[in-house]
């Protein structure tokens, strides 16, 4: 097991990565307030780990309150936040009380966001069973829900106090939702960790087999690179924002194919691609890197084309985006592999060119 | 205008207090990332005071969006709330758009945490309009809504970055609603401040009859306990409960009466007396102490007996407040009229006994 510890004063905690540490109630225990925990996942994720997990922790004394939830993005709303606050109240959870993350990205987010807001904030563990999950939400606080109008338009800042990431519970994960992941581990070699990217570029193959110690050192390298851009900025003022590469035009994908059609990480590579063609078509990146980013791209097994929503629609989606300031778009585009830059010196023509020419050969 | 500022480190923010600032667009404008606002306010406080808030910004370039919600505690819930989401996203609002709360309690919680938790976290300004919201709301960062099984279950700890306690607010406030706030006004001089207490005695004809010097001290002297409490416990670990005197029992008054039908402070008012009578039933304060109290309310015209609800009911209301720890009530009771205390030393059946003979006497 290796331990990564994300540096936030008096909010800090550690993750903890390796195999099998789901069914160890010893990494648990020191991190409770009280011996009652609520157990929000989800009905993919409970046949596969619940019994796992809650067993050695009731033989420890640990009253357990499972929440299973329906599975899916499209759940992802204030209605299942609503079931998630009625078992919490109906069963008398106190502040004391932690809530544990059983599952990928969505239970993650929704239930950090519960525990952000349930009498006020209560504390929370998150246990990741995706690689999305483990190299994105495991730093960073972000936690929340979608809104009809737009996705994670409604949430808050929230630390954990723990965060196992168990490796084990990636061998129960299909092939597409491992891709998925790998987008966004890519994404960190991108923006600011060559020597990352090039590994990657060696390990992919060790990668989709799911060796467990390429995967724990891809999922470390991955946390540090996030902790130490978010320690730097943990209310997304600034170079935060550098971990959005993709995302906008992700955003966008997802928003128009309708949430659930595309998995989030598969958005955040065609994403990424159109970025890296924004950026080459300013000068900043040559076709030869291009190449190469798509390559990476291709053999993680991820889309590498956008979908062809047409520009306005991209427009439009981009437009209602939280990345929007004072009305003038920001975007995150790359001077290099490994060096991302935020910039506004965007114009809309260039980005209307980049969008009809690069989706339309979809 | 007198000026106190509640010392958070970097969310400190200050309370201006004093007679006609509404409508002086100087005290608003430094506080803005963006001359965009979204001002919350209900179908009763629109038509007293939106244009005279609206118009002076308006004429210094700041965009208004105004969100117009029904009036009442019975709105304090999550449909409500997405009213405010819609409005928000609909009008583009960002990260840098300032929510105004202009309105009373249910307002500024609402509004509050809306801003918690739109794009997880926008500024927001309060200016509450009802005493209660003054001497309560304005101090401590608290918001949220209600949910069907619990009043405030679901929110937040959010700090307002400029409070506006505007006394000429105060003329438009019907009787009752000056006295339920008069209830909190007293409960500060009730838990610390003897001085307080002795001053209300003195001035209470003042404050009935709206003298703004009187209520501009009230309003003060309030704030002032309360953020002094507050700085030194923001988020409720400890002497913050000092400040719910009354409330274990008043909420339980609330829910067993309907929410909307007490009005808060009425609540609390009455669960103060039935604190009060708790204390003296442990033989920490006299029943000269407990008269004194109790003449004091009523010249505030506010109600000194609880409701006959049914000792059962009562602590069923009262076992699911946020004030249960490890499934031990904890009381905030009189060990003398300016010294309130946290306590555990109540057994079920001395709390049955008075709420027995106290609530049977209405």
């Amino acid at each position: 097991m290796q331990t990564l510890t994300v540096d936030l004063n008096e909010r800090t905690y550690p993750i903890h990565i390796g195999t099998a540490l789901l069914t160890r109630p010893e990494l648990i225990l020191p991190h409770l307030a009280r011996k009652q925990v609520a157990i929000v996942t989800n009905t993919t994720v409970a046949p596969l780990y619940l019994d796992a997990l809650s067993k050695p922790l009731a033989a420890e004394g640990v009253d357990i309150v499972p929440i299973i939830l329906p599975d899916g993005e499209e759940y992802k709303n204030s209605e299942t936040l609503n079931l998630v606050y009625d078992a919490l109240l109906t069963h008398h959870c106190e502040r004391k009380t932690t809530l544990i993350a059983l599952g990928g990205g969505v239970i993650g987010d929704l239930t950090g966001f519960a525990a952000a807001t349930y009498l006020r904030g209560v504390p929370f563990i998150q246990i990741p069973t995706t690689l999305l999950a483990q190299v994105d939400s495991s730093v960073g606080g972000k936690t929340g829900i979608n809104h009809p109008l737009g996705k994670n338009m409604v949430g808050a800042f929230y630390q954990p106090k723990l965060v196992l990431a168990d490796t084990s519970t990636l061998d129960t994960l299909d092939d597409r939702q491992l891709s998925a992941g790998l987008a966004e581990v890519i994404k960190y070699g991108l923006i600011r960790d060559l020597p990352f990217f090039e590994w990657l570029e060696q390990n992919m193959p060790a990668l989709l087999t799911r060796d467990p110690d390429a995967l724990a050192y891809a999922i470390k390298r991955s946390c540090e690179n996030k902790a130490e851009v978010v320690i730097a900025d943990e209310h997304e003022g600034g170079v935060r924002a550098l971990l959005n590469l993709g995302h906008t035009f992700g955003h966008a994908i997802e928003a128009g194919m309708g949430y659930g059609n595309w998995l989030h990480g598969e958005a955040v590579g065609a994403g990424t691609m159109l970025a890296a063609s924004l950026s080459q078509r300013l000068g900043w990146i040559s076709e030869a890197e291009v190449s190469r980013i798509r390559a990476l791209f291709e053999r993680a097994r991820l889309p590498v084309s956008a979908p062809d929503l047409g520009v306005d629609a991209y427009l439009e989606h981009m437009a209602i985006d939280k990345k929007v300031e004072n009305g003038r778009m920001r975007f995150v585009l790359l001077k290099a592999i490994g060096a991302a830059v935020i910039t506004a010196d965007v114009t809309e023509q260039t980005l209307r060119e980049t969008l009809r020419e690069t989706a339309q050969h979809v």
